[in-house]
């Protein structure tokens, strides 16, 4: 069995105190509207577990309904930090359930393709995430006015989300990250506290997260030529 | 007076031996006529020079008739490195150029406000650089099969085209590298060398390169969206 677990219990802090970019119309649908969407779309997967902050349930259920999912799911209340909300939403899975991929709920544009490719990936290896190879010149500055220095960028990677495992490996990894008292950003991140191996899965198509408002119109570009 | 130097005399060695992946089309054109178009409508710019490889002349020639450009321009005959091409697009520019906007030919979709901004930048501090933060968490990785470790990202920014600079500020810099006969992969590299400081000016639309090609397709639905 295969769940997916998409995490939407956040608050952008870029886009202002008073809104969730979660709930942000683009391509004629709230943001995490069309992950929730890719996701059911996805043969694979046999269920979909979204994560959310509490008292947003029915906002979440009117979604649900106004996609006619065909894919069984349930709202798992959300924790303090990321990995809190990734946490409940392990804690929740079924007994059986052997792979789970872990997907922002603002990342909307994510393929199918390298969904499926993380879940063979994690299967095989234990842990696996999509990631892009970084293409442009990368440069460190403190103050994002002026640059620094160059960085070495030919060994670097960009990942995004779905991050794909074995469920057994991050039940692990996460109790031994919680257990330390640690807060790791990403879920492969804790993999790296067991040792456990992460396997890159390169994205083709564009992948990005909804972080600023700036970021709308191009995604609405990028999802408007599937959605029609 | 301001020049802009797009350097279109380059093989992208990622797309084989025989596609130059300049003048592939895609959103109706070929990608280097897009750049060349866009720079083109850009009221700032006086003059445009086209850095090209021996032997495709006249295939520029036609790219350019097939545009109905409104500025001048002239075509310059490229170098063995990007810095060299650079270096002839430099000594090509007029006396009385002042600005020096310095473009990938592989980069259709930066957008006109980004440019202005470099300009702006550049005429005050000197040397400026289109960049984007980088949002995706960023991991290290040798082989790209497997993750070595997690980079901390909040000092990293994306580094694109166009490279801006008053136009002695570039000659000095290169005139450095090269006299060290040394290489660099970007012109704000440069910089560095001769202790130019270099301003980040953000760009808030997607302004790729197209390297690998599986980006033909997203970029074919950036362009698309402002060709039609």
């Amino acid at each position: 069995m295969v769940t997916a677990i998409l995490v939407a219990a956040g608050v952008g802090k870029r886009f202002g105190p008073n809104t969730d970019k979660l709930f942000l119309e683009v391509a004629g649908r709230p943001v995490v509207g069309h992950t929730w969407a890719r996701f059911d779309g996805i043969a694979e997967i046999d269920e979909v577990l979204v994560v959310v902050r509490s008292g947003m349930e029915s906002a979440f259920a009117e979604i649900a309904s106004s996609l006619h999912l065909r894919k069984p799911w349930r709202l798992v209340p959300g924790g303090a930090e990321r990995q809190d909300s990734v946490w409940n939403g392990l804690k929740a899975t079924r007994e059986d359930c052997e792979l789970v991929a872990i997907q922002d709920g603002a990342r909307p544009c994510t393929s199918p393709e390298v969904v499926r490719a993380t879940l063979e990936a994690a299967r095989e290896a234990g842990a696996a995430v999509a990631a892009q190879r970084v293409t442009d010149t990368i440069k460190q500055s403190a103050d994002g006015q002026w640059i620094e220095r160059t960085v070495d960028r030919s060994v670097l990677w960009s990942v995004q989300t779905p991050q794909t495992f074995r469920r057994a490996v991050i039940v692990r990894a996460l109790e031994e990250v919680r257990g330390r008292g640690a807060v790791v950003t990403d879920d492969t991140a804790a993999c790296e506290w067991i040792g456990q191996p992460v396997r890159l899965v390169e994205s083709r198509w564009p992948n990005p997260k909804v972080t600023y408002p700036g970021d709308l119109p191009w995604i609405e570009v990028l999802l408007g030529r599937e959605s029609k």
